[in-house]
């Protein structure tokens, strides 16, 4: 049998990533590009098309050796249609029929996915969530996704919208949100709030890379600061324990490479709010597959769909 | 075939009702007790085995004619091995083996589980709730009590303790919850807390179902009472939505006999603060079994145990 390969985008607000997988979901090749230089829809959806031709030609991959095309992007998507309801921090993506846009240019089957719920099938299915029944997978980046495993099976809720643990309501009359609520986790530990929080404590040119590596060498100012961010993620997730009753939660996205001080506040303020007998099942773990999660998951979605 | 019978208990921490069914759940005899004069533990297992004895004895039937009783209690439970965890509003229970007792006593096969949860079994066979895939049942009593339907089946969490939308957090420093976390939406709209505000407003003799008919003659101080209600129910609905992309949200129990005015105050919320297409996809309806969905949820669970 001739040997098959996946090739999967995965679309973010600030990079382009694209690779190739073999049939095992291991990654053979991958780039990546900023996203901010494809300046409109057509040009992104050029740029993805010009991307994955130039994939094939370079690994001299002839068409009939490949599966299909997965995607993810970052907001909801009728995953089965292939259409991309909308990008909130992406301009100009409304109701795009992505796939068969897609489908047409590059002459290969394509499968379209929500970015963190393509995370969550990847930790579940290869990474930290692997055995594990009922799971929230938490990115955490510009904005705040989410995506749950419930009796071992990707939940997608009645429009593929289930998930948004991002829009988990803190506070009545909490900071505006971009989605036009108040109080959303998002609004507290969202990157460009942390971001600008973390200035105003140790100056205009500080990265949270930089505060990381202060609390680790317990610098007062940046375990605070780490401890209030666990503070409002463990307040939602206490939320989300009660309700579901979960066996693992799982924190992927640059903001979890804090350190121990973040996981530690999270564990804490779940044990002191959250029920007793969920707060002693729930573990709250980092993501494993890093920052491949998003490619990983596309592949498997590709492998998927076509079992199916 | 002879004819088949349940016998259904539904403990509350007020009422202790006692129900004869039969095989299609149809409530063939039923009576109710105040749960308050059994005022210990054993005493309560004894008057649930004297109920059973009486209810077998007056309906003349045999004990081959009866497939099963079914129990639902206030509190969480392991519903496998029958043990009661314990019950936060009648004071003595931990860890019961409440099964086994009643089994040893009663000489029939003998099912527990949670009430809200066989209130969720109810309305998804019976009632409200019939057809609908993903759906969040709410009861509104002294506690707060929910049961969650996911892709179609009851969704019980890793320890049959998920569903506990009353523990949502409404508010970082709101009001210290008997669970020990603040600003829980049962601090907000638990019987004892509204009744409190009601008094407030309308002196001390007011029930809710006086502020109900003011608000259905258009009392403007008591569609205000009802729409406050209303919104705080709205806040935690509109994460929940966020999260569990629902079909359906049920509302049973006490309160939700307080008409329209409250459930447009939850549904005008929900558009208000959850996300497009999750607020665009939820119904919000009342319970359609009533004081019944207890009662018909624990035949359900016997006849359900028994076919598996």
């Amino acid at each position: 049998m001739a040997k098959k390969f996946i090739m999967a985008i995965d679309l973010g607000g600030t990079n382009l990533k694209c690779a190739l997988l073999d049939n095992s979901l291991k990654i053979k090749a991958k780039s990546s590009f900023s996203t901010k230089s494809f300046d409109s829809k057509y040009k992104l959806i050029q740029g993805i098309t010009d991307l994955l031709e130039s994939l094939i030609l370079n690994q001299r991959l002839k068409r009939s050796a490949i599966l299909g095309v997965g995607i993810g992007v970052p907001g909801p998507v009728d995953t089965l249609k292939g259409i991309v309801h909308f990008l909130p921090n992406i301009p100009g993506w409304k109701e795009v029929g992505l796939k068969k846009i897609l489908e047409r240019k590059i002459k290969l089957p394509v499968f379209i996915d929500n970015d963190a719920k393509l995370m969550t099938l990847a930790e579940h299915e290869l990474g930290a969530a692997k055995h594990y029944k009922n799971v929230l997978c938490l990115t955490l980046g510009t904005g705040v996704g989410g995506g749950l495993i419930i009796n071992d099976s990707l939940y997608r809720g009645s429009d593929n919208a289930a998930g948004e643990a991002g829009h988990f309501p803190l506070n009545e009359n909490g900071p505006l949100c971009g989605c036009g609520a108040h109080g959303c986790l998002e609004t507290y530990v969202g990157n460009r709030k942390i971001i600008k929080a973390a200035r105003e404590l140790f100056g205009p040119k500080i990265t949270l890379e930089r505060v990381s590596a202060l609390a680790k060498e317990n610098n007062p100012k940046a375990i605070d600061f780490w401890s209030q961010v666990g503070g409002k993620l463990g307040l939602a997730l206490s939320g989300i324990v009660n309700l579901l009753n979960l066996d693992l939660i799982v924190i992927g996205g640059g903001v979890s490479y804090a350190g121990p001080v973040l996981f530690e506040s999270i564990r804490r303020t779940i044990i002191l709010r959250a029920m007793r007998l969920q707060a002693k099942r729930v573990r709250v773990v980092k993501a494993k597959l890093g920052m491949d999660a998003g490619i990983i998951g596309a592949g498997y979605l590709v492998r998927e769909r076509l079992k199916g």
